[in-house]
């Protein structure tokens, strides 16, 4: 089998177990439910992932790359956010029942490492890269890294119980929302870094 | 029974179970077994709280008032929030409990609204409390409410992996950097609305 033929077998894969995904609990469905539904043997599962959670983890990472990483090198980044966003609304029904699974690369892991990724990326198009954040009261500097980080929890979290209200919010005001505390903490950390 | 009496036989029935909670999922412990722990009827929990889920609402609420409210028109901010990071780890056990109660006023929602109250205080201290922030890209200001409540997301985010980590982190470190965020954040608010 190519590479292009095993990427087709696992988005197949990937595909009807989102489908299953929609009506029934993660915990409920069966290997063998999602290869009846793909139209594979069962044996086929195996060839391609470990388990459930290594075929959540890479449909997370797969759907994360086709909406983010092939645009980010020339798509302004609050329309790769919207782009997130709008992804995650036409996938409601699919991430509500994502945000249940406790285990294993649960969707909080996957959002905020994914995330922050994207963001140190953002920051790092910026003119000075080597900047650092330095406290008032003590010492210590933090890095693009670290500083970031804590957006991409708070972008999570945002997202999260955005989900979970069943995106009732409008996609442009929570992209509107989302692009201001972004642009925001940006603009402040390459502009005023010497009045903190 | 006096409002103090009332509030001293509260504050028992918490404290046993918190007792509890530092060995026992939240899902496991009975009335019966709290109160058995507490020395009080098993009638008696009901004469103050109406379930299980109601009195994790009151402990939160009553131990963070303890921690922030009665400190916050004469501390600086950053050592309110050293003494609830403080408070955390020395309840971890607990803590770690509650994190994993899903249903009614879960520890999310508990500390996202009370850390968002805590920050909405913090902006208005400042001198311009009539300020709000506008996007670059669109017409929409938001409040010191609606900005300030992503940070409180934020904070929720980090202190609940830190708890899941078992507060490996120095308290110092912890505090050190969420101080850093915020500073960051209010700074910015009130210089440089403008640049936005």
């Amino acid at each position: 089998m190519t590479t292009g033929e095993a990427l087709i077998t696992k988005k197949v894969i990937a595909y009807s177990f989102k489908h299953l995904m929609k009506t029934k609990d993660f915990n409920k469905i069966s290997i063998t439910e999602i290869m009846m539904q793909a139209e594979l043997r069962r044996q086929t599962f195996y060839d391609h992932f470990t388990d459930k959670y290594d075929l959540l983890a890479w449909l997370y990472h797969q759907e994360f790359t086709e909406n983010v990483e092939h645009y980010i090198d020339y798509e302004p980044w609050p329309e790769i956010l919207k782009r997130v966003l709008s992804y995650f609304e036409k996938n409601k029904l699919f991430y509500q029942k994502a945000l249940a699974v406790t285990e294993q690369n649960s969707f909080d892991q996957f959002l905020t490492e994914h995330t922050h990724q994207f963001f140190i990326t953002i920051l790092e198009k910026q003119e000075q890269p080597d900047l650092d954040l330095t406290s008032k009261t003590s010492s210590t500097a933090y890095s693009i890294s670290e500083y970031s980080y804590f957006y991409a929890v708070g972008f999570t979290g945002i997202v999260k119980s955005w989900l979970l209200n069943n995106c009732r919010e409008p996609i442009d005001d929570i992209t509107d929302y989302l692009t201001v505390i972004i642009q925001h903490s940006i603009i402040q950390l390459l502009k005023n870094k010497e009045t903190l």
